[in-house]
């Protein structure tokens, strides 16, 4: 065994990742891979999945309940966003120690209202939302560099001890995150647009291809629904957790939809090539290339 | 010089590429790799790009008018669609020999319309599209492997002589594509659909952003306005030429789209999941992952 002095201390003992799907598996291997924890515990229903993932090498041990994890000090909540707060309570009511306990829900009013009506009875919640994801599902495509560069928000009430936010966001930064705080009311309102938004797009176009056309569906219409291939039973908990800043949001688009459609209809080519030169400058805002 | 038994005769002498952008570009590049011609020429306005892509490997010969070309036996127009129809009739004129004239315009109507009006003077045309692209611009981007399995659409009419349009079906096939016929029409219908709505929704969603969102754009905003940043001067002259398809196409996504919207709006979590799977299943149906 190397001398202690040659290795770099975990920043957390025990981190709990409850619900090992593609997000869950991708924080779980990700801190695994920097040695964030002592151990990284896996808990969900299916010991089955869990001891193949763990196999894997995604976990370093697994459990179907709080009690079989004892002490914990970060969980990190990475179930479908209606069922977030309720594992919340359950998981925390079930470990022993104080943990803080946050989570990796794309919406982050409902859940964190939820929390702060009914708070946890051990440990205390600050919400987060690391924006990273694929339309694939499931810990067989969890990647360790999922999260590599890519924003974090995370949603502190004004109640919450600025220790434990700090601790929250330390360990999304040592699994390679920029962090930005925010309320999640401002959170919801942009994730509506930037997330919520392109699937709702995506989705109605995938679903209004008329029979017969798919030979002709080349690379643009392949980009523009990738997102459609995604989870209709999460994403259909995500839309009622938001819809009301996800109505905003395609009022928004539809607004801008008929003006384009309008031009292209009264063959307006300079009001066309206005529009598209605003979509093109704005596309080629955004950070990176891809 | 090996013996001529070993070698594969090319199929076309010379093959002349007119607008050697990435599209032009790509098909040159493909038709060199594959010993399609003698010699692939590409036809342009500048000999300075076009000495480049030269000198890159992308062409054979270069040329600024089809006088210096001199005798050829295939034409692909690659020019924007607003430009195709008159290009073919100059550089059929400046040409000699009887070539047979195709193209790559993703509209086919109004060009198909147009050279069946006023013809070209020399050789005859029959259209065509090659269902590959990208939102990049320029021979530098080009890809010799850009149509590997990608379908080619072909649009004779009905006086065009079987062999001619079996010839433009052999250059497409032989650089590994797959060839389908169709009426102008029907192709300007099913493409509207698959490639012009996706644009048009894209630069529509793109442009919409709002102020300040643009760090929250992950990969569901990036892939979803990724053709956005295709070019605007060309794209505006794709939506004024199947201006009329187009609004139809918009017209059937518009309906898809409020209707999945008011679903969440109201929270009618059943009608969301049943829209969100009809968009997953379609997506999945089409035939790569990618």
């Amino acid at each position: 065994m190397p001398p202690a002095s040659n290795r770099t201390e975990p920043r957390f003992d025990t981190v709990v990742v409850v619900g090992v799907g593609l997000i869950g598996g991708s924080i779980a291997a990700a801190a695994r891979k920097r040695g964030v924890a002592r151990r990284v515990v896996g808990v969900g229903r299916s010991r089955e999945r869990l001891e193949a993932a763990r196999l894997h090498g995604v976990l370093d041990e697994i459990a179907t309940s709080g009690a079989e994890v004892g002490k914990a000090d970060l969980v990190i909540l990475c179930t479908p966003v209606d069922r977030i707060a309720g594992d919340a309570r359950r998981i925390a009511a079930e470990l022993s120690g104080s943990p803080i306990l946050t989570d990796a829900g794309s919406v982050k009013g409902t859940i964190c209202d939820d929390l702060r009506a009914t708070p946890v009875t051990r440990g205390r919640f600050i919400g987060s939302h690391p924006l990273a994801g694929s339309e694939k599902n499931g810990w067989e495509n969890s990647d360790s560099d999922l999260f590599v560069d890519r924003l974090c928000v995370v949603t502190p009430g004004e109640a919450d001890p600025p220790a434990d936010v700090a601790r929250v966001e330390e360990f999304w930064k040592a699994i390679g995150m920029r962090v930005r705080r925010m309320s999640p009311a401002a959170h919801d309102e942009a994730l509506a647009f930037t997330s919520h938004l392109p699937h709702l797009v995506a989705a109605a176009l995938a679903g209004s291809l008329p029979e017969g056309f798919q030979p002709f569906a080349a690379r643009g219409f392949r980009d523009t629904t990738r997102v459609a291939g995604g989870d209709p039973e999460l994403w259909s908990a995500i839309f009622e957790a938001n819809a009301d800043a996800v109505a905003s949001s395609v009022a928004i688009f539809r607004k801008s939809l008929d003006q384009l459609a309008a031009a292209v209809q009264g063959r307006d080519a300079a009001k066309v090539r206005e529009l598209l030169l605003l979509g093109q400058s704005n596309r080629n805002s955004l950070d990176s290339g891809t």
